[in-house]
This record gives structure tokens, C-alpha cells and sequence, in this order.
């Protein structure tokens, strides 16, 4: 995508939310489980009903974050089991994957600027079948079942001139996929979401979702097939980060701290469409993808 | 592509083919120019009946090669003049160019393989225009004509799945070009047109017309829209060479020559889909990668 | 580096400083140029005494700035036009150019991280000409005087275990340059410096200049040789930016108002080694590399 | 290196030439194992004495092959088995290894060339240690004994001006390691090598032991400490297989068949210094570099 979208973590903040009453929310329901091994916490809320919409404010689905405090520790073990607990919630979200099913897995972000290369380097590294099973059949895989997947990288739409939507429409009418995967690289609100939480859901990725988006939907009402979408928060929103910081310093201080912080956004203007990162995100970006890329050959069953 | 294609280079064996007789070709027709000053040579083969697509058993188009042979001699000026050459080249082979067109650029090949990324890199430094129309219209470009201008890379198939024909032709479905233009690096079968020439035709790039490719047909019959394809040789192909080279020091000298030819490609069969290329591929990939990026920049007009 | 440093712009603060009465201060020269056909403008710092070292906080040595605001418009012309300014700086600089010199060229920086890319892109690109004059001497360059330039990019102590310093102290011992020229993506205080202005000091990247840089000092004190660095603001600091916010939201507003910032710095620990960028820093580093390579190759008289 | 080191297999070498008669050869020692889970088979040659060297045409040393036919296969299981065998190898011919050696690995080669990207491949994923010990000794590692290892990738002469000796050297000066390993693709001189040996020796590499190299001397005379060069061959030298392929053709069959080879070499001299790759050379240098990353990490005992 041409920049990081700046996604509600909805069930991170349902999850912290004190107001909502779970249990008495009609239309939505969450769920929460924590590994102590793996330290991996899994936050699922299911919005139900039109009811649960409004009250959310997301649109009708399932929204799973998936945190993981460590996640960018170099520990090979520890990487497999946030991969296996991945893997778990890729392969309950896609619907139908107890029989055979053709997946596109897409891979939205600019390969050249290194947050945003989550996507083309999990691409990268997918395993894909789909042309050993037009090629050879069920032959090519000693005749078991085997999904056929494929996948692209679509670019941006400032070096390619087009939206990805408007790519992965082509490309869906071309090969007919039963599925898509999206994975993409998002801009948290807060250093606490960055590097740590991985955000599934199945209601793809919604027009205004990001910053400066509005147009780039891909979901199954424009796409025509069911979409997965697979984020993980890599940058922090510059904007949001210098806001919070005025609040938390105004808070209780000032009287018009809303004006002042207003204010003082508008002189930051340029600050729209910043990212904020660090220094070792080279690093970071390549154990996330290789964390995203194994559980989705293992959620596929896909091995060489 | 999957792999470089061996392209007969259909103007350059017409030039050197000495049993052609040019003027008495039926439906055929060969022009020269050579420029001293940049010694730039280029010659034009235009195939116009079904006879001389027969004789010169290809389809009916234009086929021009330009050689140049200090191509990847690191001289800005010189490039320049390739570059301009090309640009002219280009210009008169696209359809309909003196009003504004919708064009795609598709860069073929594999970009983590050097010699095979300059349809990659060509695309990746294209200047793309069709965002800025989208959003802006003309006010963006001093409502002056404006060529609408696109870019892909689509990737190779043992790494997406799918075939570039299927990619194109999805993104031709969604986006509506009036022209599509495809870059290509070649397997040439010398070492004399390696880094030298860079064949342009209108016919597209034919199925067999490469070593394995036989499927991937990107041409106006399949995708609807005429396709000019721009393919410069940077790979050598290594069965043809080996095969030349038995060829010469067996010529004369012995009776059997064929069969022991033969005999000695079966048992060089790993030769097959192998490629030879020099160690400074690097340097050349990126120096012919920005005189035809340049000359296509040029040819339509496009400059920031 | 392993980070960006934050360097103080001297000669833009110097400039700026209106309580520094620039007639009246011994020992330091400060000298402004303007050139209204390439909006480029020159400010340049000379420190000449200890008294002016001591008052400027810098040590002795000059401090140049060169300042385009449309340094990264995709402006050819433009580009040319600064390039040519930002080598006659080099050149200027450099000592003893007026003869053959040695010189070795230092990409400091991460080529994996987008930002801190500069240096790395800056060297691969250079002209370099030791190889060719230790094998063939003069005669390779038809017999005219010309640059030994070598050029290296070392690294980051992150994935090589050792210091840029260690490297470079190594390398000068063995092919003794006269001069080394380094290159480094900086950080800037605030997003009025970042991408369009190019700092260019004799003094070298000392220690403490960056943010966890304080071992890394590359001078003629410790390397034995003039050490030229020529630094581009490609990111924002975050800390600062934050920290500015809240200053100017916060002026007048409250009484305690340093306490409330440091309060708030503290708690945003986390922004410490992170920097802000924006989403087209692949563009803009790319255009800024070919200015300062394209300088570079001027200063020196390199040409293929 | 400049180009790829066109290295005689003497290990391979010395197993299949029946003319050596192993037990009766003075000097020299010859070693065999074959693994027949891992399909692995190691060949080790021991030149002891100055005759054994005279005899083999090699400098007294140890020579390691380590053969597996499926090395390019991507099988993860086959890639553990194989990196565990070279680990063992390199452990055993590494001196010192028992207690705390300061270790410096080289990668060279040209990481914009794919098939000579493998030594720069490895470096770049190797662990790292020596910053760490430098900074927070062994505290940082558990007290526990651990190697302090550093890795550098020199470039190539073409692009740095200098020879990768003279990197190296220096680099060797300031950091003082107790061992050198080099890695390195080669070019084999036939199909039948490549991707499916590596090539370990504790003699460095020598001067005009590649195309083009002849300068080029990474060994313990010319460094003063030991030298272990880790090669795969990735490349075919194409003189060499051309050759071979016209000796083959012409054996038996005619007379002058040594003057004829010789005068088809001399028309294809444009051969010189180019080499023979397959279409998925980049899947293989990423397999190749994994395994010989993964076991120098083992040997070392290296992980995060």
C-alpha cells in the first residue's frame, strides 16, 4: 500500500476497554488465551450482529491479535511456537481449508523502504504450488491433497501507477482463487503495539482503514472472494505519537488542551504520513516475515 | 520469464543472410541505416504477407534490432545517443502515439537473478503517470497531453505460481491499456550479440519463441491490446554455444560431423536451460537497464 | 553507523543564532551566499581560534551548509544544478586537490535500512580508479593527471562486530590514502532540515556527535589523515520531535513547563534510537545519493 | 574476488584418479566416509611433506570435499544434515577451537552478481559476537566461554579500488584475530560439481588458483595468521566446458585433434572469464548460503 494504514486494534482495545461489558454486549462476543510457555496471548472478538457493528464500530466478523511480547528476539525456538500458534488462527479464520482450496496469498508494501517490506518478503519466501498442479496434477505431490497456492507483490501505487486492488482484481479474475491472504505492514498508535502483536481478520482490509486510503479496499464485497488479512504494526504513527505525548504532558494542566493540541497539530502538519522506527528494523522486519511466512506454509500444510 | 528466451533475431539474420534476396522477397521488406557519429545501426524487417511470413518463418510485424556496440561502455554521452536512437525506434513502432495513450509497461524476469533483471529494473526507474491522471486529471501536468503510463513487474512463475500472460492479462482486464509494452532480457545465441543489440517488434513475445516457455504467449491475438516487446540479449545461451563450438572444429574434418554432434548434445543435456554470462553482468544489467528505461521515457514523453 | 547521529547544523544555527553577533565574534568567520537561479543557498562556518572553538561548542574547522529546498523534486536539471554547487564545495575543502591525490571514499550507514542507506549508495556508485592505476598507470587515463579514489562500505557494527573507525583505520594503513571522504545519513532536529540540506565539515565525524555513537570517532586525530565528511539529514529524531511539540504547546501555557516535559521524555523512553521518516524515503534517498555521487565524481574529475 | 577461482577439486581429484596410488604415495593421506542416511561423502586429503606436494601440485595442507547430491534440494531436514557434517569439518580443521579463539570471516565476492553473492550471503546472516564482548564482556554471554567472532564483506576490486587482500590485511591489523575463514564461490570445471560439493582448506587461497587472481593471496604467509577457505563451486568456467565438450566430441575421431582444440579455444577467447548458470541460480546461492551459514554458526557454537 502506498503508506502504512493506521488500523484499531480491535481486539487489543476491546480487550483493554474497560467500559465495554463483554458479557453484555449483544452481537459480539471475545474471547482471550494465554500460552505460559510461549507467552503468547490470543484476543478473538466476533461481531455478530449489525448491533455489535454499530457498538464496535468495525463492520460484521472476526478480528483475532495475536501478542507477543518477544517477538523480535533471535530465538529460533521461540519463533516456532509464535509460528504454531499462528499458524492455528490462519487456519481457523480460512474458510474451507479441511478440503482442497486455491489460495492467492498477496503481499500489499514497497519492497524498497524497509517497514513496508513485510509483505514482498513473505511473498518472497511462500512456498507456492499452483503451477507444479497445473503442470503435474496431484502426481507432483504423491497424490495427496494439496492446496494450490500462488502469490504477488503488487508494488505501490506510486512506482506502478495503479492500486493493488485494482491488480488483485485482475489477477483473482484470471486465476479464480476460493481465497485471498493479505499480509501488510501497519502503523501502530503506541510503541507498546510495535513488533509484538500480530493482527488477523477476516474482513479484509477497509477503505479509510489507512492513512490516505480511502480508495484501496479489498475486501469481499469488491474482490468477490473471501479475504484474510494478516498485519503487523512495524512503525508507529508520528502524528499519534506526538499527540499523545502533548496530552499525557497537558492533561489536568491546562484548561484548553484541546485547542492546544489542536492547534499544535495543524503547525505539525507535516508530520501526516510520517513514520516513526528504529534503527534496527532491518533486523526486526526479517524475523517477523520469516514468523508470518512459516505459519502460513504450515497453516497450508506446504513444505518443499 | 521463467527463464531467458532464445529469440531468433530475426532482422540481424536477415541482414546477414546472404541467400535472401532482399529485393526479390515477396512481402518482405529490409531497411538499414547506420549513424557514423554514434554507430548506431539499425535495421527494420517488416514481414507484410502471409508469403513472407512463410519465408521468413514468423509471424507478419515489424522486427528492428539497433546495435550498439559500445552499449555497456560506461560513457554518459554515448548512452545518451542509444538512448535517443531507441526512443525513435519506439516511437514509431507504437500505434497511435501522436494522441494520448494508455500504456503498460511490463518488466519480464526474475529480479534476484542478475542477468535476467532488466525488465524489473527498467520498470522499477519508469516514470508512471497514470496515479497522478487518475487523481488530478491534466491540471497535474499543466493540462497538457499526458500519455497515461503504468508498470509491472509480475515475477516468474516458480515464485508467484501463475504465468505473466495471466497476470497481464487480469491487470489489461482491470485497467484498460491501449498499448502494452514488454521488456525482456534474451539469450542470445553468440557471444557477438550479447550486450550489443536490442531487438523491438510489434509481434510480442511468441510461445517456443524461448527455452521452456512455450505457454507464455503475451501478443495482441491473446490479450486484446497490441504488444511491442523491447528484448536486449545479456545471457548467452550454453547448449548453442557449445554447439557452435563443435560445430567449427569438427567442419571439414571429419565425416560423421552431425552425428557426433548429436551425440555429444544428448550427453551435454544438463546444458539445457543453462545460461553463460561474464562477471561484470552487474555493471551491464544496470547500464543497459537505464538507456532503454530512458529511451522509453523519451519515447512517450514522460519526464518529472 | 549502527544509528543516525544527530548532528548540531552548525553553520544553519550559526546563521539562525540572532544572538550571535557574527561581526563581533573573534575568532570565527561566517560567510552567506545565495544563488537565485538554483534557490541554492551556501552558509558557511570557519572557526579558527580556540575562542571561537569554545563559544561555538565545535572544534576548529570549517562548516559548510549547502541548503536546496527542492533537493528531492525529481528535477534533472535541478539535480545538476546542485551537484555542481555541492562539488565546488568538495572541492574547495578538500586539500591539496590541485595536485594528484589519494583518495578513499567511506559509505558509513546500514544499506539495509532504507534512511541509513546514503553512504552505502553514494559508494556503489562512485567512480573509482586505484585498481585501474596501480595495473596500467597513467596510460590508462591517456596520460593526464588523475585522482586515486577507492571507496568501501564498512558496515555497521551490528553485523560486522567491529567499529566503521577499526575498518577505516585498517584500510588507510594499508593503501594510505591523503584524504578520506566520509558519507553519512544524519538526523535532524526537526522536519524543516530533513532532505534538503547537505552538511560538508573538515573536522570528520567526531564522537558524541550521534546518538550511541560516542566510540566512533573518524578524524585526522585518529586516523592520521584529513577526514572530510559530507552528512544529509534523512530522518528526524524522534525525541526531539517530541519533545518540540510539547514545548510549543506548552509555552506560555503553564508555569512548570520544564518539568512537565522532562517528565514526559522520560516516560517516552522508548523514542530514544527511533526516527521518523516518511513513506517515500526510498525515492528520496535515491535522489539524494545520485546528487552527492554525481558531486563527488565532479569534485574529483572522474569520468568513464 | 574479482571473478570466480576457477579451483582444482584436489580432494575429488585425488579420489577418482586411478593413476595415484593412495597407499604407496609418500606424503600424502587420503581419507573417505560416506554417510548413508545424509547421502553425505566426505573426501579429505592430507599433504604432509614436500614431496607429497611436488607430487599433487598443491602447498602441504589439509583438503576436505564434502559431497551431497541433493545439497540444492529444498529439503530443511537434508540442509540439517548436510550443515552438521560441515560443521564437524570445519570444527576439526579450525585450530584452536577448544578454548576462546577470536574469529574473522570474509565474505567475498560480489553481492550484485547472483552467483557470486554467496560469500557476502553468509556474512550477512552469520552471528556476530565480538561487539558485544567488547562492550559488555562475558557477562553478555552467561560467562560463559564464547567465541569472539567478527565478519566483514570486502567487495570487489571493480567497484572498491582495491584488492580484497588489502581490506582484509588491514582489518587483520587492528582487530587481531586468531583465524581467518574465508568463503568464496568458485567455478567448477564441470556440471557434475556444481551446487553439490564444498570445498574446505586450511591453505587460504593462492594466487593464480582463479580467473584473473592471480594477486589475490588470502593466506596465513601473506596474513600471519591461519587462513580457512570455505568454496562452493556455483559456476561452470565456460572455456573449460567448452573444451571439454569439443575434446569429447573429437577424441578417436581425429588425428590433429589437440591443434584443433586449441585453435577453436583461441577463436573463443571472448569465453575467457565468463561463466556457465542455471535460471535458478538464485534459489540456490539462498539454499547454499543457509547450509554454510547455519555451519560455520554450529562450529562456532553461535547462537543468538
Amino acid at each position: 500500500m502506498d503508506s502504512f494504514r493506521v488500523r484499531t486494534d480491535l481486539a487489543l482495545e476491546a480487550r483493554e476497554n474497560i467500559e465495554i461489558d463483554a458479557e453484555n454486549l449483544h452481537g459480539v462476543q471475545i474471547f482471550e488465551t494465554y500460552d505460559e510457555k510461549s507467552e503468547v496471548r490470543i484476543t478473538k472478538v466476533v461481531i455478530e450482529t449489525k448491533n455489535g457493528s454499530k457498538v464496535m464500530g468495525k463492520p460484521i466478523g472476526t478480528y483475532v491479535t495475536l501478542e507477543a511480547p518477544a517477538m523480535i528476539e533471535p530465538d529460533e525456538n521461540y519463533h516456532k511456537e509464535i509460528s504454531m500458534a499462528l499458524a492455528e488462527q490462519i487456519r481457523e479464520i480460512i474458510p474451507g481449508l479441511n478440503h482442497e482450496q486455491s489460495i492467492l496469498v498477496i503481499g500489499l508494501g514497497n519492497r524498497d523502504v524497509t517497514p513496508d517490506a513485510l509483505g514482498p518478503n513473505v511473498v518472497d519466501n511462500l512456498i507456492v504450488t499452483r503451477h507444479m498442479v497445473k503442470e503435474y496434477g496431484k502426481a507432483a505431490f504423491n497424490n495427496e491433497e494439496i492446496h494450490v497456492v500462488s502469490g504477488i507483490v503488487p508494488g505501490v501505487m506510486a512506482k506502478t501507477g495503479m492500486e493493488a486492488a485494482e491488480i488483485t482484481q485482475g489477477i483473482i479474475d484470471q486465476t479464480k482463487p476460493d481465497v485471498v491472504i493479505v499480509i501488510d505492514a501497519l502503523a501502530a498508535r503506541s510503541t507498546r503495539r510495535l513488533n509484538r502483536t500480530i493482527q488477523i481478520t477476516d474482513t479484509g482490509i477497509h477503505p479509510g482503514s489507512g492513512v490516505g486510503n480511502h480508495r484501496n479496499a479489498l475486501t469481499e464485497e469488491n474482490l468477490g472472494v473471501p479475504v484474510i488479512a494478516i498485519g503487523v504494526p512495524t512503525v508507529v504513527d508520528a502524528a499519534t505519537i506526538v499527540g499523545d505525548a502533548v496530552d499525557k504532558a497537558l492533561k489536568g494542566k491546562v484548561n484548553d488542551h484541546i485547542e492546544i493540541r489542536e492547534e499544535m497539530l495543524n503547525s505539525l502538519g507535516e508530520l501526516r504520513n510520517m513514520y516513526v522506527t528504529g534503527k534496527d528494523v532491518d533486523f526486526e522486519i526479517k524475523q517477523i516475515s520469516h514468523i508470518v511466512c512459516d505459519a502460513i506454509n504450515k497453516a497450508l500444510d506446504l513444505s518443499y
